[in-house]
């Protein structure tokens, strides 16, 4: 835990208001994956290098706050959702392959596939046992839910690579799957434990999917015009994988049958230098601006659903995120 | 479905005096993984081609017939406990980069590595989702604590890979993780939501457990004695992993020293026909005998536990199973 202590995130001041609940939270995440065995040890303290921002427990503990209280079962729930994050993390590397991660090799990359594919696995079947220690079903249920709709929509992306063809509205359906789903439940947990009403239950759980969506399309801009060094990790991953995201799609669509031409070569054949490559293309047509005007419409309907909160230091912490999900493609 | 019915299980006419009980639980399990994606349908769809024996389900079943009911609530959980097995051998197949499994090619050299992680995590959170539409999260609790041992158990045998000094009480914490704790956790919910009280609950707990492990010994000594063809997929994975098991920790522990140099040697270079080398070195010394020594009285330990139930046809068959999984060995 020192470990975690020591390289703390750039949103740790940001999340400043909420710093002793999510470290409640930490201390649970922690304690809960001790274990005798030393190989599960050093896998697990190895996960410290590589956790990120903690957005995930930071949008359930600033629900609860924006609805007036924090429970122990906040605490518990807050480390279950960085614990299911953290295992799609591990996953992911599995499947893209990747070998850096928050400027560090990936657990793939030094302990291989076996490890890290088990070490998933224990890290959600953690996340559910931990669940049902706040004694409600309901709870289950919706992480249940949740975490199964996550796996869909990976899945449904590795059925779609390779697809030149992909519309936008499955690429949308794919992202409001990986990551909205999760964001989403996020909210919804930390406002109902908080007992607050169904409306606005309802208007943070909306909240959490628009800001989800508006994050991911973020994220996969920066896969493609990022740069890896402050990044911390190996990007043009979605290109490698032949994964269409927003960008491409709207290239695609938009092209001159000869530069289109070109962006199917680019992204059939085998080889390096995809990204760069493409970067041109991408940055003489509109569709670095399209997707970057696209994660500002969520990120601003998210917005939107905090106008049922009440004022309070937390209210404008989750609308700040909005704005922060955004610049990041800068 | 209809695919699964055509290829009914060795065990199936074994199973018959529960059988509208299993054909209950795996309607939920089929219904519940519909998907409006064909790639996941597709997916799905082919682990009929290689689930096996419904030994978990059944256990889960015969556990509440014998102790006198069966409820709706059991048909969802031994559908749960199918899906976990089932997403543990997705993940096996992975791991052991195994190539057949039931006399057909595995998911993963189908499809791929990552189509295969995702399809297991699909699983475990589905099943963790359809666990708590029982409205119990004490079956939450059970499901996942048992879930996360398995987990534990095989990522402590992916951590003890290639140590040639692995020790007999290591190797049986093991395989009570991988394999013992569903078993037992199968039992132990049978026996507890048909209302069983505390002392038949544990006996049951206590009967599953001895089962697995006796199970686990016999499927390990398949791995190295067992034909390719009968058993209908890869073997000698362990070896290949450089997974010690009973039979050669105890080889190891009682050769002499040219035998054990020989030994060693053999289990540390790469190549091929490891398994057809070792086999003479294993049948000359008491190695395979032991084992099943061991298997056997693991079993006879199972069966001592079902004398706290009345005299029925399912506490019968409960008794009959713990011969079955010796009897595979011979």
């Amino acid at each position: 835990m020192l470990e975690t202590l020591k390289t703390p995130s750039p949103l740790t001041d940001f999340f400043g208001p909420i710093r002793d609940d999510l470290a409640a939270a930490e201390r649970i995440f922690q304690q809960e994956l001790t274990s005798e065995v030393p190989f599960i040890r050093e896998l697990v303290a190895y996960l410290a290098h590589y956790r990120g921002k903690r957005l995930r427990p930071a949008l359930l503990l600033l629900s609860a706050r924006a609805c007036g209280q924090v429970t122990p079962q906040h605490h518990v729930l807050a480390a279950v959702v960085e614990m299911i994050h953290t295992a799609t993390l591990v996953h992911d590397d599995v499947l893209d392959e990747a070998t850096m991660r928050r400027h560090v090799p990936t657990l793939h990359a030094r302990w291989g596939n076996s490890a890290s594919v088990l070490l998933g696995d224990l890290l959600f079947t953690h996340a559910f046992y931990l669940t049902s220690t706040t004694g409600s079903a309901e709870a289950c249920r919706i992480i249940g839910e949740a975490t199964n709709r996550v796996c869909a929509g990976e899945l449904r992306q590795i059925g779609e690579r390779g697809n030149l063809a992909l519309s936008e509205d499955v690429y949308h359906e794919i992202i409001r799957g990986k990551t909205a789903e999760l964001t989403a439940c996020c909210c919804r947990l930390g406002a109902m434990f908080a007992g607050a009403d169904e409306a606005v239950v309802h208007a943070l759980e909306r909240y959490g999917m628009e800001l989800g969506i508006a994050f991911q399309i973020g994220d996969d801009l920066l896969d493609l015009v990022g740069t890896e060094n402050k990044a911390g990790k190996s990007l043009g991953t979605d290109l490698e994988q032949r994964k269409l995201t927003l960008p491409v799609i709207r290239l695609l669509q938009t092209a001159s049958a000869e530069t289109s031409h070109q962006v199917r070569q680019l992204l059939t054949e085998t080889g390096n230098h995809k990204r760069e490559r493409l970067l041109p293309l991408l940055q003489s047509s509109d569709a670095l601006n399209y997707a970057a005007a696209e994660a500002e419409q969520h990120a601003a309907a998210a917005r939107d659903c905090l106008a049922i909160l009440p004022e309070t230091p937390y209210r404008t912490l989750l609308a700040e995120l909005t704005r922060r999900v955004v610049r990041r493609q800068a």
